[in-house]
């Protein structure tokens, strides 16, 4: 049984052909371009002869073999805006072609496998977090569901985790890792917890000609410090706990006017809770005993850990297949992540050239997917003992 | 003689009823609000028996005594949006009251004093440079003419300063300095040359979470530790030497992606060229030494140095007056500056509570103001030997 490469690729070129205007993939979560990629998909399920379903949010399935609870494997179709051809779209092909192949050879299955495309990945795992009702619902639950023009009807129809056993999706890593120890699979062992805060810091504006530096109180310059002992924390963790100041934003912001507020956010990821809070903890110490500042934190969830069972079957399908491979903690997030909460999980990650993603850039070479396909379609066959 | 402190801080309210709506003094460069200020001022003016005129860009006079080459002093009428009730129409409403008392008195000038109210200081000492012929004058001056409403004709037509020997303002100090030494008046000696940047630090955008710490070319991190190393540079030289980032803005600005670039404004003053150029060269060895940044300045212009002569005839003004004074530089630039070099030129500060300034609290106290007020018309007489 072989992945027909011919056509793995050539499916994915159709999907990528659906993109609004621009540079890369530009297929927003809840946009037109993302509801003509399910149409492709159930189209193309429906060609290769896999039985489709859409379920009331808008998640599409295609599904081989008898009846009953199977094996769910895919990713999702939506992309930012100017994104790659391979985040999410690779993994939903990859599921597709394994299907196709399992179905063209004849071989009997015990169970059934299921490839899904979830809806609206890049905007919070919506789609896969309906699913498999993990989705937060607050007072305003309506209302964010009238923006993404759906209904709490709509929503509660589409929780269908419990027909499947396992999850298995194929991704790029999105970073360096398996590029620069030259290995072409990784196996997650875990999806990082992510913790957000936002941190103001709070000094006086003034004058910029007319207060002397000994009589300034000036945000930026204190921030300026507090990021260097947060960078200095979390390196002192070492992989793969990870800090990032993505957003800073000066008040009043004029070239000659004294800052007298910042606000930045913070971005802080690892595959353990306790390391997690003992970092924020530091962090926290250090900026409330030098400075003025209030630090807000979103509640963070603990790291999706994946399947044991699985990451052994990918590891057999990596031998199998001649592939080098490394287990590794995911810190970008998944669809794996709400799945892993309700079934076994598992993720294939292939290479990404220079770890570049959500960027037109983004590029996988036919020959790491290649691997990464050959990997997917053992790994299924083991979970499905075909 | 002696200054009406009634009319003086009654002529300063009814100026300060001209304003947009919101907090503080609205009256922006070249709005109505402007415009009415001056129309107001020349009424004032009139009813005070002051001789008036108003040149072809705006700004307006007032003057007493005989024909001949005079005195002028003043300040501006503008403000910033959202400003003080202080910075810029206490110099206007001062040497008014002073012209007044003189004009009251009888007293029998040997040279005229003419009062000025200049337009849109606060977008670049703009009406005092036009009357002073010292406007930079760019390919693009008569866009930027028109979008000030004005004509290069008006501009030319404009230039008034050969009538006038010497220079005097009044104005709130902006600062620290006055108040935390408990003194009423500052005697300028210089207003600092004012040397502008823009950096900008480059790196590499990345996704927050599979990039690890020791991977990452972070712009963000980067500038963090180029922050520091401006602030100490520029302290290490002490006072008047003032150094500020006043904008800082990052990109992509996501929170889940790593800074790819940042650009930050430097604004640099001190009253000493030689010295200005040191801390710029310190700072950019720094900078390119040890990152990738590309850095723009903007021609500076030397400091602005107050007459000796004027300094001194405020110096007794100010032992007459019993006020504590002391000799200082202005950080922030002045009308007295374009004045200084074509004409003697001086400058006397008041005491700004908290140093604060552009801002609805800026405050002067009313004692301060008098023994200002007192100052102010000392250093006329002592100027027109009346």
């Amino acid at each position: 049984m072989e992945m027909n490469m011919e056509r793995l690729m050539s499916m994915l070129e159709e999907l990528n052909s659906i993109t609004d205007d621009g540079e890369g993939m530009t297929r927003p979560a809840f946009s037109d371009f993302e509801d003509r990629a399910h149409e492709w998909f159930i189209g193309k399920c429906r060609a290769l002869g896999l039985r489709t379903h859409q379920d009331a949010f808008g998640n599409s399935f295609g599904t081989i073999g008898p009846e009953g609870r199977g094996v769910l494997a895919g990713s999702h179709l939506d992309t930012v805006n100017n994104g790659g051809e391979y985040d999410g779209a690779l993994g939903v092909i990859t599921a597709l072609e394994t299907a196709a192949v399992l179905l063209e050879s004849g071989v009997e299955l015990e169970k059934p496998m299921t490839v899904v495309a979830f809806r609206a990945e890049e905007v919070g795992l919506v789609g896969s977090s309906v699913f498999t009702d993990t989705l937060e619902r607050g007072d305003d639950f309506e209302e964010r569901l009238a923006e993404m023009n759906r209904t709490v009807a709509a929503v509660d129809d589409s929780i269908g985790y419990a027909d499947y056993t396992d999850y298995l999706e194929l991704h790029i890593e999105q970073g360096k890792h398996l590029e620069s120890k030259d290995l072409n699979i990784g196996i997650v062992n875990s999806i990082a917890s992510l913790h957000r805060m936002i941190v103001d810091v709070h000094g006086e504006a003034g004058h910029a000609g007319t207060i002397g530096m000994a009589e300034r109180d000036d945000a930026l310059m204190h921030t300026a410090k507090i990021l260097n002992a947060f960078e200095n924390i979390v390196q002192s963790y070492g992989p793969p706990f990870v800090g990032t100041v993505g957003t800073l934003e000066v008040s009043p912001a004029s070239p000659n006017v004294i800052p007298g507020r910042v606000r930045f956010s913070i971005d802080l990821r690892g595959d353990d809770m306790e390391t997690l809070n003992e970092i924020k903890a530091r962090f926290k110490t250090f900026a409330e005993t030098n400075y003025n500042v209030d630090i807000a934190e979103t509640p963070a969830k603990a790291p999706a850990h994946m399947s044991d069972d699985i990451m052994d079957h990918i590891k057999a399908a990596c031998e199998a297949a001649g592939a080098g491979y490394d287990v590794m903690t995911s810190g970008a997030n998944h669809d794996a992540n709400p799945l892993s909460r309700r079934m076994n999980a598992g993720m294939i990650f292939i290479p990404s050239k220079d770890g570049i993603s959500h960027n037109p850039a983004e590029y996988s070479s036919d020959e790491d997917i290649q691997k990464g396909a050959e990997v997917m379609l053992g790994t299924v066959r083991r979970l499905l003992d075909a």
